[in-house]
């Protein structure tokens, strides 16, 4: 992997800080409180996916109410983890690099 | 909110694509298989914070072992969410962009 | 630990067995499927606790509102679980005689 | 539904009080960090059905190893359910017969 930047959270991370100072959210956004909200998104998540089995779920691209429903649960938990990191201070580039060399050794391409 | 990128992932979707192809795992990750690798990946991030207490987790970033879990276990959720994005055709900067709008409106600043 | 009985679920498995044949719903409750309903469950859960800090959790017994929505998600979480199980062949009473004699090895008494 | 006992876990709930009490760990077993513990083993037991498929979730009865593995999560899952009921008060057979009716209700069977 070269050093290209693999995720730019930079617009993200000022927009939902924004977000908190604008609201006085900033107490609530404890690390605990933050992973159990994001545990509480992925579980409306995964109930999209409860009762459709493997080929209803690769169907879900054809109903539009089911996909947007998915975008925006994807997008939950995206943003809670990305409020997770913020909190606790892992930068979310550096995390993705190390984790995909870690993978690389571990599972070595055939 | 204005036009800029919230999150760019162009980066990080063609190195997981990469990393897919090379070891013949595209065939895995269907979207239910990734939502179940994603909530194994969620559990082991909630195990760093268990038996820490509120004080604790706020003290995580002054334990370097610690800190260093938590990074991959961040990078292993944020990892499985773009696969599963990517699989199901979702935009995660579409997707967030969309819902931080929502949320906007749902809890309108003071 | 005696061989007396941990857990007794004989009452529930009839039960739900009888909710699901006269719906028609076994054909919906394939493990995954109930594993993906159990985490949607387990999001809800999640999200009781979520804002509370550790002190509001504790203080949660005194809000009768809490209280019993706090019921009913333990509820949908043992209700999908036993399901689970009962899909699956896992003997409960079986499963969690064996998993504390392996505990109390694992982290014997002092 | 009669008023038979629905789950009984007597013997469980002594039996997991005794295991805290011999090794002082009450304290640790605040409403959180049990629900965020539950969370963990529930990212154990996904993590057995994430690569499966339908098929190969189907028959999982059929591979002893896994088969035990799978009977030591559900046991783990059940084990923190039921320790989070004991400290916040919830009667598990009540928690399921009020949602069991209430189930009924919201699903009348045709």
């Amino acid at each position: 992997m070269s050093d290209e930047i693999l995720i730019d959270t930079r617009g993200l991370t000022t927009a939902l800080q924004r977000f908190a100072d604008e609201r006085g959210w900033n107490r609530h956004h404890s690390p605990r409180n933050l992973v159990l909200a994001l545990v509480g998104e992925v579980g409306e998540l995964a109930e999209i996916f409860q009762w459709l089995g493997d080929d209803g779920a690769a169907a879900l691209r054809d109903d539009p109410a089911r996909f947007t429903h998915l975008q925006e649960e994807i997008a939950d938990v995206l943003l809670y983890l990305t409020r997770l990191a913020m909190v606790t201070g892992v930068d979310l580039d550096q995390a993705v690099r190390d984790k995909m060399v870690k993978n690389a050794i571990k599972y070595p391409a055939p």
